[in-house]
């Protein structure tokens, strides 16, 4: 396997040779021109499409409407002449996989999307998730307005709100409709098409490995493009060129077997849920860096090229402390894009006895904290797992990966439970890569401005699965980054899904 | 008030004085040897009495549930010749109040105890909480026996399991069947009697101040005894002369205004889970020492009485942590009746976000600790609200009472929010007092064996509103220490049962 990894590379240095001489920009531009005069003109009824399908609740825990947005997909598919098939995952969700082949094509993309989305607490939602409703912002409210008609105009800043609006049924359609209107110029894609979309990336994707391991001389491209996640929180344009990988781990303190009086027994039966917090203490320092004997060794630095790619990026760290109420965030004034090309400690959730109206006068028999720590280019989150530890050891406790026995309990005093739960490495394409370049100047073609590059966007996602094929990654996102993603009132900025139309037309057309 | 509190002090030695020639040793030996007679003849029929109540559930939020055990109590009181009236509390559940009068009597002592129970979780118990039944121990196994008939005999060990068997309702029919007894040798109590049984101390007692005061001319006494908790662990008669106050407290840490995803800006955005965790891990040092400045300060030292009471209690601290399963309680090697005359800070809760099957990859809101601190004579909850606020400033954080604003947020990076619920200060009773050792005999003389005398139990009580009359207060726990009260299988050992018969009758003969 390892030597398969660097392959791709060669290859796709000569397919950028290829592709460079293919279509002169004057050609590109003017063909840009036309295919947004095409979405303008059809934009009620691209967003139409849109607004059908938001319509069939995709909720990845319900079998039978994901059956449901599958074959829809499909047909919206195979109306574009795309080859689609459902192909069946071992015990999951299936994915639906189309194709589209160009006579003399040399090369070929393959899109990642998915079609599942999160699960609704309708109560907490200002409309039914699955009703999509138009809105214009009024100050900080929103007011719902009709759908304009066959001919309307959208104006940029109106939200579509529904469930998956942004994550991720749009940019599915973005690239249906991109190739629409790349047709109206009377022009196809120059390369291959392949298009992956996903049934369960909202649970995990936990049977996407034995699909693509199954199914890899299918998948086989010359890049995957991602068509998920937010753009940057700057509004600009994003190529995102890896993910952080992830691990979990539950941590559980063990106090007396049975909760205890705290009249009783409090302040000679020791407490768990204090040993847990003055544990934790021992993890970060007051301005939250990590002090884990290790946690930043492995770390693979940024590239000049990464790094001079971050500078350019304009800085929304006031913006975004505003919009989330942060007076002053972690990190000592480092750069948000720096901070995420670090791997972090996150502590997801801390459960002892009970707080609020269930408060009781207990000393509490555990006490749970629950991480996640997202992993960099270089970290390997088996080695991070014992770095944790060791570290949990140091401190003089004494680990376990299974509930203590009573003789356990008897014979030591700091007796710690962590389990690991599930864990990948993160995927970082080289921003060198030519087809990277040739990718950043497709959408800086279709948009007219500076183009963030990321080197890695800070969230995890399933590509690592195709990294071990050897197959190189990015992302190109589309939708605001204030979607409200796996939350209520989740909504699609409509600015950004036009422009991402003309990206999607100016991408195939550049392959 | 204030001048009011010594008062009894000097009427209780009179008292004392007048009792201590009122009954030879040997009259009063001969009166308990047929008390124990008694008892032992009519054993099925005083469990009868007990098991027949605690078929009534008795939940303290359940009002007609309440009302019923109310109207039961009365009449098992009325039919002993108690003059008994169900007296209205301010908008909560009513008290059973009753009196006997001796004529010439010179004394009068209160019994405190309380009809309401804990709530039930019925799925955790082995068999319904209202279907008392009697167990008897094999090895670690319990097996249901049934209930002897008219002159059956009991074993000390087998115990009841039902709720409310131990708190509160067997001191209760123990005090009526005492009377029963001590009648049945041809004797009446020396002194007046007072009966105040509450409906609803499980809740908090949220009623008794106000019927306290409102009925103090009703209520006086030379002396309450507190007819609840348990005996100390070594299973021997216990006298306890204190409750420890109590005061409540809940910490929110505030981080960012929504859940943010931990990928796209975990280790830039504070995680108040964390935040919190450093802020608890300052108040306790690693043997559990309270490390808040002034905590320990205001603390009454334990008298030379007080200290040699402690050390004449057998030590049950290895027994104790074989028990529950602790390897090395805090305290560095004191005991735990010297721990318990200590203040405490016991972490009763902690919620973030969330843990197990629901945790998601999320930086938390908010961070909420729940605190309870017990108090011991000298402190006051006030003032010790006032130095954890203090130390939580010294550590850099502003603190408010209520949630912080959108521009707070904005400029303060550490904001907290700290919210003290009830308390009340502790109560200690003198262990010189002249009545504290008549009482101490009358229990050696019931049960033969050393009395532990306790100079502060654990927990918290009611008590405080007495004590704010200037009656003094005692407490004649009878059941034992593992009887899981206000938990699941809730149980009473009969033998304690029956001694405590014994014990009251003592008392009643030497009062």
């Amino acid at each position: 396997m390892r030597s398969e990894r660097r392959a791709p590379l060669s290859v796709l240095a000569l397919v950028f040779g290829l592709l460079s001489a293919s279509v002169t920009a004057a050609e590109a531009t003017a063909a840009l021109e036309k295919v947004r005069a095409y979405r303008e003109a059809h934009a009620a009824e691209i967003v139409g499409e849109l607004v059908e399908w938001l319509a069939l609740p995709n909720v990845a825990t319900n079998n039978v409407d994901i059956q449901r947005n599958a074959e829809k997909l499909k047909a919206m598919m195979e109306r574009r002449g795309i080859r689609t098939e459902i192909l069946p995952t071992l015990g999951g969700r299936p994915v639906v996989y189309g194709e589209l082949r160009t006579p003399g094509a040399t090369s070929t993309l393959l899109f990642y999307g998915h079609y599942d989305g999160q699960s609704v607490d309708v109560s907490q939602w200002h409309s039914p998730p699955f009703e999509p409703v138009l809105r214009r912002g009024y100050g900080g409210d929103w007011a719902t307005i009709p759908f304009p008609g066959p001919g309307g105009r959208f104006e940029d800043d109106w939200r579509i709100f529904a469930r998956s609006a942004s994550d991720d049924k749009s940019p599915m359609v973005a690239l249906l409709a991109a190739l629409d209107a790349l047709r109206a110029t009377g022009r196809e894609p120059r390369g291959n098409l392949k298009f992956l979309f996903e049934g369960e990336e909202e649970q995990g994707s936990p049977h996407l490995e034995e699909f693509v391991l199954r199914e890899k001389d299918r998948l086989r491209a010359d890049l995957i493009v991602t068509a998920d996640g937010p753009v940057h929180q700057s509004g600009r344009p994003t190529v995102f060129f890896g993910n952080r990988g992830i691990m979990a781990l539950e941590i559980t303190v063990y106090g007396p077997t049975e909760n205890l009086h705290s009249g009783h027994y409090g302040n000679w039966a020791p407490n768990p849920a204090m040993r847990l917090a003055q544990l934790l203490a021992t993890m970060k320092d007051a301005d939250g860096r990590v002090t884990i004997a290790g946690f930043y060794e492995d770390v693979d630095p940024l590239t000049e090229e990464e790094r001079n790619a971050i500078a350019a990026i304009p800085a929304i760290e006031k913006k975004v402390q505003e919009r989330f109420g942060i007076a002053e965030p972690d990190g000592g004034g480092q750069r948000l894009e720096e901070m995420i090309a670090l791997p972090s400690l996150n502590l997801r959730g801390l459960r002892s006895g009970y707080v609020g109206e269930e408060a009781t006068t207990i000393i509490p028999r555990t006490a749970t904290a629950a991480i996640d720590v997202r992993l960099v280019k270089g970290n390997d989150h088996l080695r991070m797992f014992e770095a944790i530890v060791a570290h949990i050891r140091n401190q003089g406790w004494t680990v376990l990966d299974r509930e203590p026995t009573a003789e356990e309990r008897q014979q030591h005093a700091r007796l710690v439970k962590v389990g690991k739960l599930d864990g990948y490495n993160a995927v970082r394409t080289p921003l060198d890569l030519p087809m990277a370049a040739t990718l950043a100047r497709a959408v800086q073609r279709a948009t007219g401005g500076a183009v963030v590059k990321l080197p890695t966007l800070g969230g995890s996602g399933p590509l690592h699965y195709f990294d071990a094929l050897g197959l190189p990654s990015v992302g190109l996102p589309i939708v605001n980054y204030d979607n409200n993603q796996h939350g209520p009132d989740e909504n699609l900025r409509v600015g950004n899904f036009f422009q991402g139309i003309d990206i999607f037309a100016s991408v195939f057309l550049w392959e």
